[in-house]
């Protein structure tokens, strides 16, 4: 497998993202949307970066127990309420990325839809990973 | 091909999808949106549990025309108007995905949006699956 | 690699998509968003046509730094903060469309959201291609 990271230099700088992923190999992963439910399907967080870890971590544990690890993820589309107080916790949210999932970042889009399936979540995360 | 549908005790029971998807195969079958269209582009149905169907037909017609069955699929966003009611219609809507689809969930997520192409449209369905 | 693209007389006639991308290669290309950004991050753009344009643009660019050529596009979703505006410029669109990136078009989808990355992007398409 083999998994480079485009970043064309006509294109605004992309932090925190990779413009392009491109993936090599055998078995292609499809992550179910998670949000910040905890393993009884209680929405746990009061706050946006409370449930971005939550729900992160929720993608990352069915990556994983996929035989993924966070360096495998192509591509995530994350679904927020409120796309303002995203980018007022961006830097917030960058660290709980790094902690969590490390630097190799996956294509993302970022968009503001009008609800989640519970009325409670504010962020929701889905993906791809591409394994050897 | 082979596809292994992923569930991890960790995360809360999926009920009509899977957590992730692991697929293998040769050839990846990229599925446009679907609605309740007629083939005269005309929306069909009045309720929710009528637009369901008609979409998921719609996606499974173009699925099968690809040369796939609806085991093959391994991904499904749902985008749809009312995730309130939605939500309320769950049991129906279950039924008729596993009367069309049978039980081999793809990972899904379902996130509301303002609108689909068509005004009177109210869910949306696109996919990804994955051949020998 | 070969990339089929397939239109069920059952559906509704496709036009400016594809239903369908069945696609053998051995590269996938996982697209980030794009909205009308110019290389500093500004928003380019007074009118849709003028957005789409240039969000098409950038995702080409991305496109091809990883490879690749539209013809590779195997599916592309746009999300757009005014369907009915989207419609109304749909035949403006589609020269826009054919005229960058040809007339092999991807399975897509297109829906309306709240709001984008950033408040005066009206426009943003993400993709997945297939490479040889």
């Amino acid at each position: 497998m083999t998994t480079e990271r485009i970043d064309p230099p006509a294109l605004s700088p992309a932090t925190g993202f990779s413009h392009a992923v491109v993936a090599t190999g055998s078995r292609l992963v499809f992550l179910a949307g998670q949000t910040a439910l905890d393993r009884d399907g209680a929405v746990l967080g009061d706050t946006l970066p409370e449930q971005f870890e939550r729900a992160l971590g929720n993608l990352l544990t069915a990556l994983r127990a996929a035989g993924g690890t966070p360096a495998d993820l192509a591509r995530v589309t994350v679904y927020a309420t409120d796309v303002a107080a995203y980018r007022a916790h961006a830097p917030e949210l960058g660290r709980v990325w790094r902690c969590l999932a490390g630097r190799d970042y996956p294509a993302m889009a970022v968009v503001q839809v009008v609800r989640l399936w519970d009325e409670a979540a504010t962020v929701e995360l889905d993906g791809f990973a591409v394994l050897p």
